[in-house]
């Protein structure tokens, strides 16, 4: 059984074809009907077990009218984006705490160092979408909203009041927004 | 002259002693009269430069009554601490969205793997210390309540009101707390 | 100056902008009125110095009905590909000397491990062309024809006969094409 | 059973909860009343499973007065300590064979490179002790006069002889020492 | 059973011995009867499994009196060799295309670096060997003549004509020498 | 002037010719002549700098009758062996502080991990030679028993007493013998 061979934690195949190498998940945009207004589609080792040890993936992301990939980080690569639909402001923020953020749109590549924070927020009326590269088989994210108000158990209230100096009822206002 | 020879962007002495690979800056605690009522004091590469190309650092934090290291990243280094005094409750979120938590006293040892947002804070009534060792000669750091509302130049606050589902006049509200 | 401070041989800039992350030179299509019918338009730290030490870079190719990327490796880069345009035949062999070769159209997706000869060829009727990610700043080509063919100074004749089965005045054939 | 599921040579645990980023084994004192006058508590991957694939772990090293942590080497890591107790006179050799020695006391940080051997000799009226951080889960140790005088099978004695410059019946009473 | 344990994806023995990391394979000379006149005799991880983790491994070059090693790609290590017998003619060719090639006899050392087109070519009257040391368990190998020309599936013809500049009935001549 | 263009630390040259990858230094034996009756000859990027960011490096260690490589480490490199000439017993001691030895004649391989405790002893009648890879530019060594009583400044003969289970006076005369 192919379940029970694996390396590096995923599944190592014994008769291999063309086709674990080939992912059409990317050919459709995801669906952004959702707050974000956007939607992150992936061919990572999760969904495309064959970049398993080659360390790359890919993603495409889909962004609604005003809708936005929010800050968020990826423990494990750097990410390179390519435009392949409307407008985008795009930014990251440095250990040094500077934002470096830019206007793109259809042709024009970003790139978002490892582990630094960054977003997408779609500037244009119309849809948007992006390919992004990234030098790992598993990026890993964390959507830093989601990570601080909706992480199960919940982070406690205090901790995250006194961190963004606003008071627990504030804090849990927030939380109550992502249930 | 010693800063015209570097190594991986740091100096690199053509004379080394003993001295180049000790650091007396952590034998004091820092000042924690500050919002989060915490300070870290860093042996890494910029402050003990005798760390280039060795992947280690050390920091020293402390936390005053109350206190707090607040929700940060390392986007280069995985963090394992030890606790020199004091009561804290220590938590990480990992790319599935779980808190680990976890209330840890003198001599108990704590890891937070590198990149996932984590936080310290203090739950005893004096004050608590810990010493933590990084797999990085540099770990940097992202305070994420700072990164977010005081990058300079600042990010968007339609940006970050989509992000957290508030208002741009709530998230003003929390920039000028930073300032 | 710029050029007087580097760090991993490429310029280490002291005041960046957001400027130096982004890249518009994947907009256009690239000249494909060339023998291969082909071309590599490439967003690596020699045209996008912004990504040196991040470990990626980006690509766009261009393919003329009828045209191919020639057999060629990447000594320094797994290559992950997204197809914008047209239906291409692409294909690696492995060191076992099996070919996993797949036909490919819009949004497909395809990787290509390190190191491996791989192609692609346009087999639609129209143009057709593709974003490629590398893990890697600057992932390295040869092109195989071209690095034994027309390498300067050139390889030996008879080296080459004896590995192709035919001889010397059929290699100086092929090496005539090229010049 | 989650020994059957292994990651990296050591037990990849389906459920994982906080206890598993937590290990209280460094808290107190280990026990010096061996020859060497000290003694090594291991936070590594064979003690704590938690670090298991992230390279970093920890060591608490106590000290009789006169006791020493005899020249050693760590094959995997670099190892950078502070003092938590007393005062202890540490060094290296390099590989030029320059030694680097400085007398150290509470709160104060040295660092070890990488494979290099190195030592540390309680040089106070009282206990000492150490906390060290690594950056490997499993740093390895060769303690030299062990792994020289005391391995199983033995090193020859003519080697040995030769190599420091003693007759075999020099050997032989050190190794007798170590039985 | 021994096979039942494996540590990246090689087995992982329980009870090791000094022949683990030992391989008497190198001592003669292979056979060198056939159409490149030359072997290569491997003493890495699939042979000589005690190589598994430790990243080197060897190799033994034998070559008749006009044989070569063909144009060739190590994916995944640079190689260093020694000369043990004979006159060589040995060359890489760069990404840059050009070609570095030199005349060694025995106890000269050459390398190539990693995933560059590299051959050697007996150029003396009599037999010729190398030893080779590769800084991989496992350095893999394409060499190109029968990568390209002797696949399974076969790499497309019409490919190979473009590639080579050729017609497809020249390709498939040379492929017919490859049978 | 090459030696203002750094990379690595090393020279990186902007004219390079084949020559930059040959070295012919390991052509003749070297001078075994010494109190080790034994001679390493590197082929390494102090030597040969054209292995500068190649991570491999060659030596040739030649031994009187008698001689040895006396016990010693490489704390950045595994090393592969190929005998060349002659009998000699090699070992390796374990961080379980087992010693892994073997006696090894011309054409046999002998594998030493990464940082570990390692010799060679000529067993047979003439003088021996072996040619050793190693997976590093720069492998370093500390030859254990120079490193311990011959360093400069000298590591105290109390802290050597105490490791060897010795008094100082015989320390002392173990280091005589080196000065």
């Amino acid at each position: 059984m192919a379940a029970a061979i694996k390396l590096n934690g995923f599944p190592c195949k014994a008769a291999i074809t063309a086709d674990d190498f080939f992912f059409a998940g990317l050919k459709n945009a995801g669906n952004t009907n959702n707050p974000a207004g956007s939607n992150v589609t992936a061919a990572n080792v999760q969904s495309f077990p064959g970049v398993n040890t080659l360390a790359v993936s890919m993603a495409r992301i889909d962004y609604a009218p005003g809708g936005q990939n929010p800050p968020h980080t990826h423990p494990r690569a750097t990410e390179i984006i390519f435009v392949t639909q409307g407008i985008l402001e795009v930014g990251f923020i440095t250990t040094a705490n500077k934002l470096f953020t830019k206007t793109v749109t259809v042709g024009d590549v970003f790139v978002f160092p490892r582990g630094l924070v960054h977003f997408q927020q779609n500037r244009g009326r119309g849809p948007a979408s992006i390919i992004a590269g990234f030098n790992s088989q598993l990026q890993g994210t964390q959507v830093i909203a989601t990570t601080l108000f909706a992480a199960a158990p919940p982070v406690p209230s205090d901790v995250l009041a006194k961190a963004f100096r606003i008071d627990n009822s504030q804090v849990d206002a927030i939380k109550a927004k992502f249930m």
